[in-house]
């Protein structure tokens, strides 16, 4: 009887409960912080477990992240570092996601803010026709998400690019790789996307020295974690007009506060981090996998390189 | 020696004066109403040409629509019966056509309305996630512009089907076609997209008996002609709730009139035509065939049936 210990202070763990329970009757599914005995955990499903949770979760046999990030699970110095860590790598989420961008990517293309601009004025204006073969598209991380992204945007003709970690092959996206890449993959972009994991590594990566290479003009897609970019930075290049424009689902505090400049601005486009939503009913199936596999023993898939941090 | 005439009075005649120059030196290349004896042309290229202009040109062996529309052509009673026409049919105004719908799909199946007016208001509000399995996508017109979006619109994942005047098979379409299957159509719509030709059939095709054939709550998206419309019947629907919101880029008359209620209304957005503007950089090479051809006697390309008015 395998003990899963839930916590998403957002979200109802009911279709969570209801879903494994149909997959594993047999499951003991608790809700944090009501878990009975920590000592008997063995499967922790969490999106923003407070710190030092863990503590007494001696049998701990798997931690899933309720995201397809896993930054949140790093922020807790106390989380166990033996317990191997996975995350969800749905593909509802990569086609949610995917949406997403090009809604944002093609809104930019296609002229968007001047045309709403235009119209609330009741003004007929037609500006001349935008190129998409001269719309240099650059997407950041070449993950699950990226990689999804960066295909459909491609196959709509938008000459593509992606930067990543390590160097590899993707039909129809050009690679870029490693930092030494970095400046001229931001040189080549018109619309940058980030879709990069959150690690020491990326963390700040948006900022006044990088938005400066890139070509005056361009956007800036955010889909990955408010922290990717220094919000100061990215203010100051829309005023500028070195940033065009800005469409961003992620903030370094969410729900972003009623007080932040991205608000008002009239360049840029709020979300409220719904790119690719955690989606119970695609990912259960994925989870109900994890959880039979630790139980026998086994290592579940899409694990996490702690060292990476993702 | 080819003689050419053109007119078009959107748009400036000098980049298609150019561009045939250059692959027809010998053009004789004439803009109305200046062009000397009307019974020298044997080309019109023509977008909105004023009707009863064709007086005198005994000569013509081909009417050249700039655009993938020909219902202007037949807005003149004096049109030469006996006269091939053809029509623009161009790669590029077919993508630029897809991105187009595909921006405005994407906008409503996202929640765009209903972020747009939470951002508005400076409020984080998640909504729950939209399901793209179940967004049923319905374009009605299945020519070059409709087939190409169904496509990628299908691509996408969205249920997807088209109607159009006779039956035909399409991968990952579903096609209803002719009268008969109208309402089955309609009833199965949850996005209703028009890229039909404008023809005594089809004008006036979205009115009060077809929008309330559809599931309330429907989105409209219109990018062939602005009297494929009846707007008091649409601007009822969208009042009642019927319709839940409108992406329109063509009215019955252009440019929209400043006091027109489409341009106010919450659930409407309004385009300048501009979801596929001629391009003389990429319908050049066709034309210039179809010249080249009809110079030696033969037929070019793309013809339209005038019965059917497409």
């Amino acid at each position: 009887m395998p003990v899963v210990m839930f916590h998403d202070a957002l979200a109802s763990p009911d279709a969570w409960r209801d879903g494994l329970a149909a997959r594993i009757p047999e499951l003991d599914f608790r809700v944090w912080p009501d878990i009975g005995d920590p000592g008997e955990i063995e499967f922790a499903m969490v999106w923003n477990l407070p710190p030092g949770s863990y503590a007494g979760m001696t049998g701990l046999r798997c931690i899933c992240s309720l995201g397809q990030g896993v930054d949140h699970l790093f922020l807790d110095p106390d989380l166990p570092r033996d317990v191997p860590i996975m995350r969800l790598v749905d593909p509802w989420m990569s086609q949610s996601m995917t949406e997403w961008i090009l809604l944002n990517l093609l809104y930019f293309h296609r002229q968007g803010p001047e045309y709403d601009a235009l119209v609330r004025q009741h003004r007929w204006h037609v500006l001349p026709p935008p190129e998409t073969s001269e719309c240099r598209v650059g997407i950041m991380g070449l993950g699950a998400l990226g990689l999804h992204a960066a295909r459909a945007i491609s196959g709509l003709g938008f000459p593509t690019a992606g930067w990543a970690r390590t160097a590899r092959t993707v039909d129809g996206v050009e690679v870029y790789s490693g930092n030494g890449q970095l400046t001229d993959f931001l040189a080549r972009t018109d619309v940058l996307c980030c879709l990069l994991p959150l690690t020491a590594a990326t963390r700040g990566i948006i900022n006044t020295d990088t938005l400066a290479l890139l070509p005056r003009g361009t956007f800036v897609i955010n889909a990955a974690r408010g922290a990717h970019i220094v919000d100061e930075d990215l203010l100051a290049a829309l005023d500028s007009g070195q940033v065009a424009g800005a469409a961003l689902d992620v903030f370094h505090t969410e729900p972003l506060p009623p007080e932040h400049a991205y608000w008002a601005h009239p360049a840029v486009r709020v979300w409220p981090h719904v790119s690719a939503q955690t989606n119970p009913a695609t990912a259960l199936e994925q989870v109900a996998a994890a959880i039979r596999r630790v139980a026998d023993g086994r290592i579940p898939e899409n694990l996490v390189d702690p060292t990476l941090g993702y």
